[in-house]
């Protein structure tokens, strides 16, 4: 039986933190490493280009993601990691697929309606500020995605519209000019992955509440340390069930230390106490990826190799398609 | 002192008529000839899925018209010719422009709005069977533009539009992330370049009113013959300054012939004659570039290896320019 190719994007617009880390990351090589998954990875770095026009911060984004997944334990032999903007056959089936895309469906993207309602709201022109990257990135969403013809794509809820369109948009080809696309499928990760932030929303970097996942011990540290508590005294009985530090304690922690700290939640143990173990745990875990996120970081050259053999996998994978697909548009070469 | 880049594309959706051969492909290869010009000429066959989802077509297009220019007489070592589809870093340029191209841009692009106003006049949803490719269309023609920073652009007048659109996104690029494009200019053919087709509209494929360039000798005949003409007998005076077949022979006579046919037409000259010198000056200058031609058509390997050779020229001229953008925008290799 053929492998069930599985393919997560990674927006490079920010630095990793722990949500991302519990969320995302950690599970994502975990799942990559069953034998049944043919894994792909990439570095959605053109999509980083729709928000973010300082360069300096994309290409920095993109580095710390890079060293991120590689330090946390991504077998780049099994799976196959690459930055989107090293694949130009993207950008060309991007094209190929705007040209069956309806207009009306793209109208429909929750991103850009709520940007238009936002305008309307604020009395402005409904297209004022947006601009066609926004617009357009649900056709380039379904080029990562069919360039492989993934069959399952891991997202969060906001994105399930975006593999809908993407199904959609591969009928449309199929129909228009034969069977060439598999309808990829949306993955919704369990609530359970969300992880806390500072202020116990979801840690996010729009909320401004997050901890770096690989900045320094004391930093992390100090970040923990700022976790919102409430104003129990030591040895008064505190609820598990509704604070920040016992949910992101649990995200790292055994189902037996889990209950540990549920014991000594009701024992009253105190703020600091916790804290100090919730950072030691964490601490445990993370020191040595740690270290190999500070070498990778300190050899760019390394992760560049990394990167280009990633691409040249990736790209001899598409290749075969691409060619499949001008042929059914009409653009061969002569012979 | 830097030569002038004049950049022409020629959509390939059709096959080429004695319109497109006066219009545009006869005074560009002629100003491809100046020494102080840097022309590059090439099939927009991405374009061309946009409208056109016949495979068969597409591919029937392309291979006529890059013989057409070819065979009347196109000078591959001057001038750069290529395919579209063959740059992948066209489809690169197009996705770093649509990042920048404000969506409003878009709204106001004449070829949209012409099929928006129909759907309303239709009772119809606005965007109803409007494509994405015809909605993002003026940012390829950017990128095929951009690309080589073409100085000059020659097109048709419902055109225009496009290349302020293209001037536009290019200054936008160029605020954001420094002085990379120079702005295209649009150069607007004469009136006298546009022939007039059997019916006496201007000659196009949408009035279905052509005359094929590169037909057999009786086709062209029978094209010819098919010509409007009035009622008026032999031997009675005819006005050259309303005539089609009078009008077709000016655009390939020598200014002394078209004296001449003036006299004819003032003494009477019969439509049936008249026809039969247009057909012989026409043919007098058709018939070594046909030879060429059909010889071309029957050897597609041939003209194949002239546009990878094209291909290979057009790239080591954007590569550069495509590593500079990707460097601006922060997509640079990690070193």
């Amino acid at each position: 039986m053929a492998k069930e190719i599985v393919l997560t994007g990674i927006t490079t617009s920010g630095t990793p933190h722990l949500g991302n880390y519990v969320g995302a990351i950690r599970p994502a090589i975990e799942a990559s490493r069953q034998e049944d998954t043919d894994a792909y990875f990439f570095m959605a770095d053109y999509h980083a280009l729709i928000k973010c026009q300082d360069p300096a911060r994309v290409q920095q984004s993109r580095q710390e993601i890079a060293a991120t997944w590689l330090a946390c334990g991504l077998d780049t032999d099994k799976a196959t990691f690459y930055r989107q903007s090293d694949i130009p056959e993207i950008a060309e089936l991007n094209w190929l697929l705007t040209c069956v895309t309806s207009k009306g469906l793209m109208n429909r993207a929750h991103a850009y309606k709520a940007s238009v309602d936002a305008n309307i709201a604020d009395n402005q022109d409904p297209d004022f500020g947006i601009t066609m990257g926004l617009f357009c990135y649900p056709v380039l969403m379904a080029a990562d995605i069919l360039a492989f013809n993934a069959n399952k794509v891991p997202v969060g809820r906001d994105q399930i519209q975006h593999i809908e369109m993407a199904r959609d948009i591969a009928g449309r080809f199929n129909h228009l000019f034969g069977q060439h696309f598999v309808l990829p499928e949306a993955v919704v990760g369990e609530e359970g992955s969300i992880l806390k932030g500072l202020d116990g929303r979801k840690m996010s970097k729009s909320y401004n509440n997050t901890i770096p996942l690989f900045d320094t011990e004391k930093k992390l540290q100090k970040g923990i340390n700022k976790i919102k508590t409430n104003l129990l005294e030591p040895g008064e009985a505190k609820d598990p069930n509704d604070s920040t530090v016992f949910d992101i304690y649990k995200a790292f922690a055994t189902p037996e230390q889990t209950e540990e700290m549920r014991n000594k939640f009701a024992e009253g143990i105190a703020w600091g106490q916790a804290k100090k173990e919730l950072f030691e745990l964490i601490n445990g875990q993370l020191a040595e990826p740690r270290e190999k996120y500070l070498e990778l970081m300190a050899n760019p050259a390394q992760v560049e190799a990394i990167l280009q053999a990633g691409a040249e996998k990736a790209r001899a994978r598409v290749r075969g398609l691409i060619s499949d697909l001008r042929n059914a548009v009409g653009l061969v070469n002569f012979k």
